[in-house]
């Protein structure tokens, strides 16, 4: 995909070696009506596209419980980012900002995450709304939002 | 660390093969106060203690222009974390969830996420509130919070 591979005037990249410090396993995919790069929204938004997330086996009773949440917090693989950008230029202009500070796909380990209202689960997938990913997208994890969440243990003399 | 490795009654685990479809890299690491997982508390505050995030080479220039953000967020690996429950009892009451419907560290891929304040940039070091991982938890990415996030491109006609 040579538009996701693009280096723009004032941007740097790192020769660091081949990342190997930890492996993923992807648990699932992704649905979404964004089949480019371009045509991903900047931010989902949960008045957006209804998505399919599909979890694979033998993950799907992992998911029990996930009905209680109307805001859950989902991991994805993004695997179309060159990861070794260290500074980038959004705007083309020649101002450069560091991939830090920026939310672009681009990074080291391209990592996205998405608060989505869950709609419904149908067995092993959830219909969800407020992602911005492309379609196919591989999936990493699912979590309640943290702030709908009650512990469901007493809180600790740490806390 | 055996408190990491227990299994408790109706807990269910999975002998899925060893992960290998995609790869990380540590970019930095967390220091934080909390030396045991017992110690750590159920969920970071934004008063809480101070932590230190230190960026490795060759990542430093990425933090340039994070100073913008009072608040970030940041992705870490939870490197004590069993990953092959797909239901859980954390009350140990024999009342299990499944993995995903948890924010437990105890997950398929055990990524970290929290919603920091940031106090202040010295370098390669950031100083933040509101983590509750464990000391020298290796990390994986920092991005401005969503909602602080003023896109630094126009909408485009996927939004």
């Amino acid at each position: 995909m040579t538009e996701t591979q693009d280096i723009r005037p004032g941007e740097t990249r790192t020769d660091a070696p081949p990342p190997d410090d930890a492996t993923l396993r992807f648990i699932g995919t992704i649905s979404t009506p964004f089949k480019t790069r371009a045509a991903c929204p900047r931010q989902g938004r949960h008045d957006g596209p209804l998505c399919d997330v599909t979890v694979f086996e033998p993950w799907v009773a992992a998911l029990d419980g996930i009905e209680r949440y109307g805001v859950i917090e989902l991991l994805y693989w993004l695997d179309q980012s060159r990861r070794d950008l260290v500074t980038q230029s959004p705007k083309s202009d020649g101002r450069t900002t560091g991939t830090f500070a920026l939310r672009s796909p681009v990074r080291p380990n391209p990592i996205g995450t998405s608060l989505v209202r869950l709609e419904e689960r149908d067995g092993a997938v959830l219909r969800v709304r407020g992602l911005d990913c492309l379609d196919g997208t591989p999936l990493l994890d699912i979590k309640p939002d943290r702030c709908a969440y009650s512990p469901p243990a007493p809180s600790k003399p740490g806390v």
